[in-house]
């Protein structure tokens, strides 16, 4: 994720890193390129002109506007549903910790919350690990007993185990009468939310916007971009590359963002910073319990999270 | 369900499986074979042209774009709380195994939660089943005891006689001593939750967008694609051939993908893949209780899923 | 409720039944033989020519394309959310009568799960006969014993009645021992949702959007219409009337249609088959506690569902 | 509120109460003699001519268009949330009515039911008094103990204290033995959602939509609509008024309806009836306790409701 | 929040404060320059004269309106859902202190309701400083005992430590027998709706819409306002520089207004008054206990609300 610079509307102009320019250039040069031999051939080859003009470029507007701002508002929904499990957790993590701390007695010899709010943290990791395929070993070590860690090390779905072991902290919390069993329901709701906010980021990462949509915009944007020259010259002459390279990049831009937010939990420049959310998540449930605060991640660069 | 392949921009624009293409193709020959004898006639039949050009066409866009985008957002819509709902039935069948495992006391005698389990899978298969209108009789058969699953094959709504069972297994667990009442009552949380999905599912199914709008924007979709050639032959001379199947495959290819959509639980190549996600809830279900989880179904193709 | 007949691509185009078509036929008509007059008349009544062409129009546009799709989608949201109340209704009755069947302690005295189950149902029909502003009184009779069904009979709201009557069956049963009050409160739970679906759909019953848009958009829709065929007439000619009837039907059409599903418990082809619903909460309900199962309404037409 | 009359589709071009047209006719009939003074003055004056076409206008529709119907669907929005608030209330006040009806035991000497049902009906008018700024004196005397009426009658936040006089009865019951805590709670979930209720309504009466787009707003649909004389008159000649006229009449009409429905608490003829609602609340919650209902409240007029 | 004036719509349109124009209007000067070079020029430069048309800024229409309209909604839904929370906020404060107020017992001896008020009124300010950057000491001394004041001071999630205080006080009050188990966990479903309240406003003021937007729209919007004056001069001469700049004031003042909702706890004019929401939850909440209402917090002008 990109947090952005503070800077006046002149300087935006000229923004680089954040923009997708980079990796739409390399095509904004083809056509550009494509444009120019098509000024200069215009009435020039054969004394053939191509008998195109702008009337059915405002045709092709209405199904490319339809597709673009489907697609657009689609992705931008599951990158905004995304920070929203994220923004879940945060929030669950905090009230179970919160349960674990207010709610039932504390005998001494009951391992305590501490070991509750490890467990909470080894859950959002798991989590993270699992929706960028990444090894969860390294954290679930760091935060759990070796047992529980080799367990959990071994499943398919990591955070539903450490769940289900939550579970099991607040039943035998029962069992010593720590907790009755109104307290232990208590604990179960906010389960109930937890087993949510996994299943809903699954849902995001296993299910995109059905492929063909994604086919049929791919080829209207690409098609109408290189059919564009040969309707502009007759009128517009030399100005033609300036103009549909323009009108190119507005369109490949819009195609390339939507597709890098579309799978919100990436590693792409504009995707939700897992990273960071975790390391929140672990500084305030830390915080709650009074233990020390581990220093916040590296970054790749000064204004991207990841 | 069509999973994308990894590729470039260019390899995107000649991609054939997952497009709708194969589907309309004989009607855009059709339209195509139109105007090349639109163009081919202009001028020459009688020395008469058909006084049509691009205007009126932009005046039918305007209720085009506003059909085309109210049905095509309508059906993903649908597609996407089709999804949520087999989101919220992984998810709620996790918390009532969760559930099964950690409240209450578990005495030797009682049937215990892999039974529950059980019952939760064949739920889920047997909504799949009510869903795609085939018949759960061997999954209840591989997963039920004879009894229970005879009792269900009679039946015309299976997955709500299935979470009547679930019911009345915690009732006896409460006559049991294993619950307590408020415990029954978590677990009755969650079947209303599944009583909501099923219902949510049953209405998706059965209730389509309104039969009209479907006809109208059939109508206005083809008409207009047939009296473009006639509209476009003056200006644009040959080229009319290229463009109008051009603007005619971006129009009815929307038109075709999204009524694809439009019953997320069907067969279609761009349909939910229930098949995946039972075989999902099954897996993780099993890997709960700790029991061996089955292998993948086999699939149609390398990209899709059903 | 108009059920889609399958058919290819081509016999869609011919459909009659499901149509606005007839409903708007006669305006049509008018719209056609005025086209005809100003072709006609287009320059042979005075030597004069009205001085009209296709850009005001494109201006129209703006504000007719804002209406229509506003008061488009609005009608659709309460034709869904009606459908969604319906939805839910199904969903809780069935949860209701599972908590009915599971919940608690049956000693044989007490008026049993059926007599509440056909309380739900009665509930059904009463909200249906409310909302379509028929006699319940034939249902009621059906179902309830005569002293409730009278007295249910003389109030201005009846599920609500019903509703108490619910909640006056469990209390006795708490009373008889047969609930704690815990499980008087989880019946209680699903009450608050049957009153949330009774006032839900009394809302949509009750308020439509807001009059003035309906005229305004009336207005502008048929101004438009009407005055096309100057704006026309001078650039194609004798295409005129088809292309005004064309059109002229597809606002014409829209409008009807999105009139027509702003009310969706109406009797409309379109509209919510209330009818057809509550025989299925009746069936489900009673399939589910063994009793036998009513057949099916008839109906008006083979693809009509009322 | 205004109520539609039933009426075929010519009537409704005619109708005058319900349409903003009484508001909005002197605009038009400047915009009018404007556009005959430029008809007029065109090539007359010193036989110069403004030299404005139809184009620009077609740039300036793409933000008129963005901001009319962001501000449209926000007003809106706005509108139905309110009605959706009001909806809220009548169901919550029927459970709440419901829960004192069959909840807990009643012995004779508490203050039962009735006392409680008055409650909720001064609740919901001093909620309707506040969004309104009336004077709700009249409404808590009727309905209250003067102790009580008093209290409330000073306070700046009248319905919050009138909850928390709720509070205190169902607290009263408890500890007279007539409520166990797990039903006080039951009672309370739902004061919670009263809450939600008041806060809700006064969200909305409180934020309106960010002033600066009303102000954009209004200066681009009036500069658009005196400018549009001088675009036309070339074009269409004398039909210039007509067109400029109509054209007006859709943006101004649009522009006054929603800024009227913004406020869905106020008393324009298209704001909500909170009065109607209010005796309807009253009604059913009369009904319920089997109370006599009063008369209807007199209405300003036929099809208007306050 | 700026508080819109009552006027009459001539009055609306001279509207100064509340508008965005002060902050573009630099930009508009410079872009009215350029226009009139443009029209000075046009011809007389070498006798040459830029190819530039309107066509191709329809064209760009089609991306810039699905920019403009995705990104004004996106910031319009961040400011809305912003108020929802500070409105969920109102609300569950107030349940709070009602729950405080009306559950349990009360002994003479624990630290009664208006300290629990005092600590909700607390969280209230430690959010806004939170989410302003500013500093909560002053707040939290004035409302806390000391030692809670210093411990919540040092942490970085201020208002999270205060809701553990809130949970630890009612812990405190089952122990000493003021509330049962039940009562503890009704005051712990809405600490659980105010932890979900800290982390939605922190969501929102963490996560922007991602930034290549911002760059993309940016860089289009100033492109197309500068292109402008070229494909305009041809037709429509010296009337180029009004309708540029009035073009350009609608595209830019979006531009501008809807960056600053974007992010509503910030302290533009058109962002949400956090100040006064805060002082109105001060003012309920103490009326509701009782105690003297604090004077409203000064203002810096008749119009703004901070």
């Amino acid at each position: 994720m990109i947090v952005r610079e503070k800077g006046n509307w002149l300087r935006l102009l000229f923004v680089w890193h954040g923009s997708v320019l980079p990796q739409i250039l390399p095509r904004l040069l083809v056509l550009g390129i494509l444009s120019g031999a098509v000024v200069y051939g215009h009435g020039h080859l054969l004394h053939y002109k191509v008998p195109l003009n702008a009337a059915p470029f405002t045709l092709f507007g209405v199904t490319l506007a339809i597709f673009l701002s489907f697609y657009n508002n689609a992705s931008y929904d599951r990158f905004w549903e995304g920070r929203k499990q994220w923004g879940a957790l945060l929030n669950t993590t905090r009230s179970l910790a919160r349960q674990a701390l207010t709610l039932g007695h504390h005998p001494a010899d009951a391992p305590g919350p501490p070991h509750f709010v490890r467990l909470l943290i080894a859950f959002t990791h798991a989590l993270k690990h699992q929706l960028r395929y990444t090894d969860a070993a390294p954290d679930l070590a760091r935060l759990l007993p070796a047992s529980v860690a080799q367990a959990v090390q071994g499943a398919a779905f990591k955070p539903v185990l450490l769940l289900l072991e939550m579970g099991r902290w607040v039943q035998q919390g029962r069992e010593n009468g720590q907790f009755d069993t109104t307290t232990q329901l208590a604990f179960d709701h906010n389960f109930n939310l937890l087993a949510d906010i996994v299943g809903g980021c699954e849902r995001l990462a296993g299910t995109l916007i059905p492929y063909t949509y994604s086919v049929i915009l791919h080829r209207t944007v690409y098609l109408y971009c290189f059919l564009l020259p040969f309707g502009l010259v007759d009128s517009i002459g030399w100005l033609t590359p300036l103009i549909v390279v323009f009108v190119g990049y507005t369109f490949m831009a819009l195609d390339a963002i939507m597709r890098e937010i579309e799978e919100p939990f990436g590693l792409g420049a504009n995707d939700l910073a897992l990273n960071t959310m975790s390391h929140t998540i672990e500084s305030t449930l830390l915080e709650m319990v009074g233990a020390p605060v581990p220093p916040a991640p590296e970054r790749a660069a000064r204004y991207i999270f990841d």
